[in-house]
């Protein structure tokens, strides 16, 4: 029989097919959404409900980091931030959040505070609320460490669904990707590890004066968690019938990720990023943006390439390499790192 | 030092301890509810944000139950019942729900689809969109089983807050008690089990009718899970400061729990329901509510007991017992079922 696999999990073609096998495939197309809102028709990092004036936007996400404590942040960290960014992803403004949490039986009291503290502090820099929580206790033998899953709560005028891109708009990256991937593997591989540094932190003071100038023209916006830079192109490649065309040499990678994944046979572009956004732009207004960015400290910021009229049936991502060539570049597959948010 | 323990987890005077401790002292004030809204300055079933016209109402649980099969329903139903009932028990009308699941690597694909079908089985019943998720995998030496986190939204005019009870509010039961506890018990224990069912099951119907009809009367209404009756009333009384006095041979308990307990030295009135409401309620109106639920088919429903001023600075449960004594019913502690919800 057809067990779970670890690549169900990583946020690559096995996650998106058991999705829609299990979930989509039975949920009715009037259940997949409120009304005129956004929801698992189109799944994206945060869905959307109407009120009036605007909308809801609510997201969740469960954290399973291993280790809890890692360079660049903590499982609390990883929460709060990855929360935030969803709902500012899907172009709402971050108002509350709810905790869930489940300990193992025996984890330090200072330990679960330590990495709650962390999540508070996040909420409390952010202006966020922490509404809501749950709390439970697995016996030792069912569970290592502590699950923290967390809802966050937003309000959008106008959100950002990822199935508008329409060809000539230019693909933007904020950061050099792959950071938070490259950090947890390293964790867990015990390779010496002063090189890399997790990314994650929330990306507020970035995206809400995007949001307030440009909402009208960013067609899709994404955090490349889990699956990275490759998923998510090919999920908007799919989502709005296009081809993406990026080139390689101007997706930024920090030389010691780029090595550490050619160490492991990894495609950096597969890894996490948990402090960067990717966003699809208009193009009249793309220079606009990215000068937008570069102004608010985030210096790496490029467009790396854009979306083209699909020639084909097939919605492909296509990289233009170092060498002049093109290569497909493939959603992920397989088991990349298990547990790394 | 201090190591989380299985009564943390139980949902008693442990957890509220570890809670208050590690969260709400540590949440500022004007981060634990966003503007008139409810949130963990009275932790309840639900939170509740101020939109136009009313209040979004919001609410989290973690589900781990234990084994994920057992009589009476399963996880996904336990989740998606367990969700509903807390956003109706703050008042608000149930409108859509997500899910973070966290699967163990090796678990049968079979088996998840089970229990996700149970969920959306719920969620279709009741007419609740289910808007987004997210689905993560953990190895098999890290985590046993399958655990589920739904998060539910809904509307309410006017949510319901347990902080408002007032002396010579009726205490009503709306069926017996102990019922979900006793089911997960005899599983646990490997006890013959033909006698014990869960009762986990979505209280839409008989909760919309009350919530139309007499929202200004209800004071208080919760569905009393993990720490049952004991915890919901000693909760009752610290956030009202009343003393509420039950008579112990109106509480609802069928025999076969109540022998159950006595067996295994655990009193029933700290065993969960999953599909029991309780409700403090204006006095004139409470025969018509309770009228009320009994027409909704809920037979066993009763008036349990009454609030009253508290005459000293403790605001305690007291049982007038069977046989005319009193006793005081304490909060429960102490690890009571592991992985009961």
């Amino acid at each position: 029989m057809h067990k779970i696999s670890l690549a169900h999990g990583s946020g690559g073609i096995e996650t998106a097919s058991l999705l829609q096998s299990v979930i989509f495939d039975n949920v009715p197309g009037w259940l997949k959404k409120v009304g005129t809102g956004l929801g698992i028709d189109f799944p994206d990092d945060s869905a959307a409900i109407p009120v009036p004036g605007g909308y809801m936007t609510v997201s969740i996400d469960a954290y399973t980091v291993n280790p809890i404590f890692f360079p660049g942040g903590d499982l609390g960290k990883l929460a709060a931030a990855g929360t935030i960014n969803d709902i500012l992803m899907g172009g709402g403004k971050p108002i509350a959040a709810l905790d869930a949490i489940v300990v193992q039986e025996g984890v330090e009291v200072e330990v679960l505070k330590e990495v709650v503290d962390s999540m508070i502090g996040v909420f409390k820099e952010e202006g966020v609320a922490l509404i809501g929580g749950d709390l439970k206790v697995m016996p030792s033998k069912h569970l290592d460490g502590i699950v923290v899953t967390t809802a966050g709560l937003g309000f959008a005028e106008k959100p950002i669904s990822d199935k508008n891109i329409t060809p000539g708009d230019k693909i933007i990256v904020t950061g050099p990707v792959g950071e938070h991937g490259a950090a947890i593997l390293a964790s867990q591989q015990n390779t010496p590890s002063h090189e890399f540094k997790s990314d994650v932190a929330p990306l507020t003071k970035l995206m809400i004066p995007i949001i307030n100038e440009f909402v009208d023209h960013i067609h899709a916006a994404r955090d490349p968690t889990r699956g990275g830079v490759a998923m998510c192109l090919n999920d908007w490649a799919k989502n709005s019938a296009t081809t993406i065309v990026c080139n390689e040499s101007d997706i930024p990678i920090r030389e010691p990720v780029s090595n550490l994944c050619e160490m492991m046979g990894i495609d950096p572009l597969n890894l996490a990023s948990e402090g960067v956004a990717m966003l699809a732009v208009a193009p009249d207004v793309a220079e606009q943006v990215l000068e937008l960015i570069h102004r608010h400290g985030y210096r790496d910021a490029r467009i790396i390439g854009e979306a083209r009229k699909s020639t084909s049936t097939l919605d492909l991502v296509v990289l233009k390499t170092l060498i002049g060539g093109y290569r497909i570049l493939e959603p992920p597959s397989g088991e990349l790192v298990p547990r790394i948010c």
